[in-house]
């Protein structure tokens, strides 16, 4: 083995999305609390759109575009901090959260738990995803 | 829009990995201080021992098999709870970490962040990594 520690820490302004294919996982976890609310993915603009604005945008794989997150819920996330692994193939934002992050009106993605005998919602629904969705006037 | 609020929510055993191509994200989260710890891959087997034994298994993409965190370094992760977002293509662990998460010796992968004007070190280096992977006598 190299010797590692010895070995300069790489600071990376962005994160490595040529060897990732272009798109890299990015994790949003709530700033105050510490609940991980989603997993989603960004390309090089849309990490480059969120560091500029501190809104979280991602690239949104079945639609092919960016996705701003919250533009049509209102449900926007509040970039506090932008993390990248030690790999640099995948990004954490620390975020205040508007809402829900979960398209299913629960405050995270992560609302079940699987154990050994069953799966469970944990998680807590705040909003209506009918209501969060419709179409405004 | 249907009406997303009537539609009941499953209840699935596992990740949906069919639908993500064999391979779906974990996320691993210090199940004391919400830490995320770091982001790894699971194939359906790496779940399935992970769920029977409450210790942490990966797939390691590089190496093309089963990786047990920990296994070389020591640096295992015991889960206290598994979770599976809405899509079910992403798994959270909640764990204890003994040692590090990270293989460059940090407790957490995400020790850098990016901001406007610079990338700076910010997590908390435990273990000289070269220590810590030295083959035992």
């Amino acid at each position: 083995l190299k010797d590692a520690a010895a070995m300069p820490i790489d600071l990376p302004r962005e994160p490595d999305f040529a060897k990732a294919g272009g798109l890299v996982p990015a994790i949003a976890q709530d700033a105050d609390n510490g609940d991980v609310l989603m997993m989603a993915w960004m390309n090089a603009e849309a990490f480059a759109e969120t560091l500029a604005t501190n809104r979280a945008v991602y690239f949104s794989r079945s639609r092919g575009k960016l996705w701003r997150k919250g533009e049509e819920s209102g449900h926007v996330q509040t970039v506090v901090g932008i993390f990248v692994d030690c790999d640099a193939d995948t990004v954490l934002l620390k975020v205040r959260q508007a809402g829900a992050a979960c398209h299913e009106g629960y405050r995270s993605c992560f609302f079940r738990q699987i154990t050994t005998t069953d799966t469970q919602v944990v998680g807590e629904r705040l909003v209506d995803p009918a209501e969060a969705y419709r179409k405004k006037p």
